[in-house]
């Protein structure tokens, strides 16, 4: 079998290496999972890099999540064939042991789509559920609107009927967004918070920042009393700055969310749940982001090199036993 | 009657008058008060310079706190004589009138010290009731802890036994904290996180931050996973500006606090509960605030310029109708 390691943090391009492995053989209560897509996440990035909330210990398997089938089971709970999420970490592999207790049964379906479903789309549908109880016609207001994540949230509000003012940084994303079914999409800037009452007439329930920086606080000025701020990114690289007014007057909550604790502490029965609504919504056409290339393990320095150039207009994935 | 009012938001002892006012006939469910004692707080002072949560309508008088003592009493459910927190707002005044139900009784005890009862002692145990579960051994981090809220939360928490660090903004205000029995003292800095590791060798589990801007941010780096970071005062004039790690990683939460809406939309039997507690502590000593001076109403531009200065030792009181 083939694994993509890393013996120090680094720039991926070049600290990732292919190596040869043996098989190993099944304990009881594990599974073999063929590995057959993982995408390529700024998350797996940022963790090669050492810049993630956990450090794995080195060397390390990299790739956080992906989509494979059960080949061999030493134990009861799951059957060859299955369709499961990979378990996190060290899914760039071309096969994985699993434990079948902890293994996430998909449905068949699309599988370049089920195999991003366990990051970005399940973070999209928590933030969406996790922290208020949103109603149709409800209000939220989302940073970083276009990043995967961002879209992953447009795509599950719009299907629920909530509201979205979608804020970007830059003019040339609006469009798409707009596109995409936004009710409203502003470029972040000092006056965001009145943009967003003129453009709207209202207040936001739910606050979802990716930023940090200023965009927390601006984001903050929007929302309505006892509204809540959800931090889920910090791409500013900035501590998140929030004027008091909001926290003190107006009791506006800020919280944080990591999906790591959640798939880690989160029972089976729960997730299979989630992502099994999260598997329908890629079947109904709902969950949908675009692919741009796909990868051997072989190229995996190609791979993210490309996965982290700038301008790219879709996902890049390993299929590590081939189309 | 005398009141002491205000026609424009401004430099206090620009704005305020003291005016003679007609009594008026007391409506049905209402009770006259004889204003005993009324302190002169930031916050006070903040409301007549229009920089608070909430602006009063102009005209204006004064004061948000204070005691007082029925002298008449149109209704049921209070007897004359009994000693009362005095409505909030507008306490410097000779006397005022308010609405039976909301009136809470106070037991008798120190008339200085009960004064002071409804804004500083109440935040202070809210703080420390409303957010976290403690228990003793359980540590709180304090900024501002030589203020007199910070003074109360010491007093309280220490009766409870809970441990604290306090941290403060001069070398100077150590000694008197660890006098007042807090477990530790620090001087605000970039390491102030590191330093509170070292002193302390644990996580704390609730920060109460009345500061803002960096502290805010290095008190929430103190925090264990999933503990609460309270803003309830905004001192430095800054945004709180936190570092995105504890909100992201470590599930840390911030919150606000304002005792306004408390009073507000809190039950009396629940306020009458609460206040009974803090004057039993005033009784037992547990809650003590030092007083410096006492002025009539006349001299009201002398005390609050007075109030106003910078180093005072104790607290400024009126008493509208003498010692």
């Amino acid at each position: 079998m083939k694994q993509v390691l890393y013996r120090n943090f680094g720039n991926p391009p070049e600290v990732l290496e292919v190596v040869e492995s043996d098989t190993s053989v099944l304990a009881a209560g594990q599974a073999r999972i063929k590995v057959l897509r993982a995408p390529i996440n700024p998350s797996d990035v940022a963790q090669i890099a050492g810049q993630y909330g956990v450090k794995p210990e080195l060397p390390a398997i990299a790739g956080l999540e992906g989509l494979g089938r059960v080949v061999e089971v030493n134990g009861n709970g799951i059957e060859e064939g299955q369709l499961v999420l990979l378990p996190s970490v060290g899914t760039w592999a071309t096969e994985m042991i699993g434990t079948i207790d902890q293994l996430v049964p998909l449905p068949e379906g699309d599988l370049d789509q089920l195999s991003m479903l366990r990051v970005n789309p399940a973070t999209a549908y928590l933030l969406l559920t996790e922290f208020v109880e949103l109603n149709p016609g409800d209000w939220v207001i989302l940073s970083a609107a276009n990043s995967a994540v961002g879209s992953y949230i447009l795509q599950l509000a719009k299907a629920r009927g909530i509201n979205l003012v979608c804020v970007v940084r830059r003019e040339s994303a609006v469009a798409d967004l707009k596109q995409a079914g936004a009710n409203v999409v502003l470029v972040d800037g000092i006056d965001l918070a009145e943009q967003v009452r003129e453009a709207t007439g209202t207040e936001m329930k739910l606050a979802l920042d990716a930023v940090a920086g200023d965009t927390a606080g601006r984001l903050a000025e929007t929302l309505e009393d006892a509204g809540t701020l959800v931090l889920y990114g910090g791409m500013s690289a900035k501590p998140a700055s929030i004027g008091i007014d909001p926290i003190l007057f107006r009791d506006v909550r800020v919280r944080g969310f990591w999906l790591l604790p959640w798939i880690l502490e989160t029972s089976k029965e729960e997730q299979t749940k989630v992502y099994g609504e999260l598997t329908m919504a890629v079947a109904a056409g709902i969950l949908h982001a675009p692919i741009e290339r796909q990868f051997s393990l072989d190229e995996i320095t190609e791979a993210v090199t490309y996965a982290m150039a700038g301008e790219r207009s879709g996902k890049v994935l390993l299929a590590p036993n081939g189309a």
